[in-house]
């Protein structure tokens, strides 16, 4: 199915086939709208001046900082010039998509219970697989911002320091254990000036819209370097997301209720409404040597424990300011069962269930060429829409700067 | 002593006291010279037009594009035109100062080896005090940055959740263990594409300048909210800088050899000269209801164990690229001795030694309108320059968003 009927109408920032500036689209179909031309050509009148710039600027930050009445507006209008053929569009495949937004910070929560059960199971056993505060507050940490990339862009294998056995000392080379993690990140609206939480009640006011994350993983240099300030290296050298943004209205008929929190979250995580959202999502490992994709994935957005509005709660609750444009991801979405299980990691359960490949090779982690496609889609009531994809090839490690 | 002579020229970016949008400065004695206006009125003949065109920018990024040739050639000019008397100064007192440059990521370092072995003691007891991977690579994590402010900036006491005692539910309220922290940071200059690490021999070419950081800490929330992923919220409600930038080149003459580092470091880390600078830090205490500040801490940035140097190397050895306008912070600096101690947890040992103050109050952590000032200067063979410093105070909390 096409994942982009009338009903959603993401944003992004392209440049044309034929070249030019960076300018937002809305994706339709098999084709895109130039938002900037279509306001050059009279097209949104009656519309403020904040809201004609906004549309017309190189990134979506300007829009995202208007507000839903806005976006609301640019939807309808949006909408009407398609259906009545109003604006050319260019087709989707030939036009180059960028970062849609300069992402000021970039926050990764842990928020999959699924996901943090198995990798407490892995590192710590049976009895101490969730923290004492997981089930308390949507834990999280900040990524790096200035290595997000857009879906299609390689990347080499990251090396460091890598320390298999603990009794001996690091050694320096290319990562062993790289993975991938599914995940969904929202970019955030309005925002808030420092020291000012956002309420709960008002927190889904400041989601503009979702994207598909992948937060590549390198496992060794991470479980190195991680104790006791958290994953440093072991994620900075690429994170990759979808170039088409969903706004959150599209998936309004997509919301349900998630996972039973108990305990009883404490008041200011306590949402007036269902936080969970249906987006049935995938990964796809298209591995080097083999004649095509296999599936090593299908999970669902709705088994999130923490909701992406209390996820926003919780992150100002302490006076932290978030500004438009910052992307907060969901950490990976494992589902309960295996094969709805969102990272290499807990797929092979650490290397120990390796996946067997149509040629009969095997991958416990990702090697040099492989790639991984995630897709998230979403189906109710015959309305079916979806986010496109995000994918990315591993490139074989640099020289040693050392050396 | 005043500064900023001559041999500092220190870049800032400002707003004058009759107002007009911001533009640098560079600090001179007890006067401030409008870059922008210099360039406006030709006091630039000859430099190139990308050097006019980011000496005149709102922000300090365009010029640490530009790298140190660049600075040099700027440096050098402004010195020219201030001892020539050629432009009119405007009063440092009356002068608004803002952030020097957006900063798109922010970094944190653990590099001071008795700030992690003090707090390993308290936290882990004497024989596991420093992790295993501490000496072997400079551990840091990903800062917030939206939250950085430049001194004078209040900012209000952080709520969060609180769990005292882990056997029974966390509450929510203002943090009762409010601190600070003593660091040094540096501005990013050109830095590097994502996937080409910055070897050491190159790597203080990407160091535009330094200026003092006070991570303002919370430690009851970063106490429970910080496994397995690190600092969150018990860090990102506020971070302040000192506004003017120290350019490396100034502090040239105070370079200095830094700690003997044992095990030596494996070779990506290994630097071909000594990468600590001789820099005395002290922090003031004006706590609430008394006559004056005290001196709290004194301490040096040469006690750092990692050098910058290092810390650049180590952050993009995996990829990860730096922007220019990055800032990289040392993490807490405290020397060997209980007043070289950089923050409240190790002075006052987990509020088991409180500070006494001339009143006879006590403090164990930052009560509400407590102000803590952080300076720094260099002094060697009659030359003698300094950062100014870093001041903010501690605003009672807000509301509760739930109530």
């Amino acid at each position: 199915m096409n994942p982009f009927p009338i009903e959603n109408l993401p944003f992004g920032v392209f440049c044309p086939a034929t070249g030019g500036d960076p300018r937002i689209g809305v994706a339709f179909g098999d084709g895109v709208l130039d938002v900037r031309a279509a306001v050059g050509a009279a097209l949104f009148p009656g519309s403020a001046p904040t809201l004609a710039a906004a549309l017309s600027a190189p990134v979506l930050n300007p829009l995202m900082a208007l507000g839903r009445p806005a976006w609301r507006e640019a939807r309808g209008r949006i909408g009407e010039i398609l259906l009545a053929g109003k604006a050319p569009l260019l087709p989707l495949r030939g036009v180059r998509m960028l970062l849609p937004a300069t992402i000021g910070d970039y926050t990764d929560f842990y928020s999959s219970r699924e996901h943090a059960t198995n990798v407490g199971i892995m590192f710590r056993g049976v009895e101490n697989a969730l923290m004492p505060n997981w089930r308390w507050l949507p834990v999280g940490y900040h990524g790096r911002a200035s290595s997000i990339v857009v879906s299609g862009t390689g990347f080499r294998r990251p090396s460091g320091q890598l320390c298999p056995d603990e009794t001996l000392p690091p050694v320096f080379g290319p990562s062993r254990l790289l993975d991938f993690e599914l995940e969904v990140g929202f970019f955030v609206g309005p925002g808030n000036p420092l020291g000012e939480p956002i309420p709960i009640e008002r927190a889904e006011e400041h989601i503009f819209g979702l994207v598909l994350v992948n937060d590549w993983s390198a496992r060794d240099i991470q479980k190195w370097e991680y104790q006791p300030l958290g994953p440093f290296l072991g994620k900075s050298f690429a994170t990759s997301i979808s170039p088409w943004v969903v706004p959150l209205d599209a998936l309004e008929p997509f919301r349900c209720a998630g996972p039973v929190q108990e305990p009883e979250p404490l008041p200011y995580l306590r949402a007036p409404v269902p936080g969970a959202f249906d987006i049935e999502l995938g990964v796809d490992l298209d591995a080097a040597g083999e004649s095509g994709p296999v599936t090593v994935c299908r999970s669902n957005f709705r088994h999130l424990y923490w909701s992406m509005a209390q996820q926003i709660a919780h992150h100002t609750v302490n006076g932290c300011n978030l500004r438009p444009g910052d992307l907060l991801a969901s950490g990976t979405i494992s589902g309960p069962t295996p094969d709805s299980y969102g990272s290499l990691l807990e797929i092979t359960w650490r290397g120990t269930k390796p996946i067997r490949l149509p040629s009969g090779a095997e991958r416990k982690f990702l090697a040099d060429g492989d790639r991984i496609t995630m897709s998230g889609s979403c189906a109710r009531d015959g309305l079916r829409l979806g986010f496109g994809e995000v994918t990315g090839r591993v490139l074989p490690a640099g020289a040693d700067p050392a050396s």
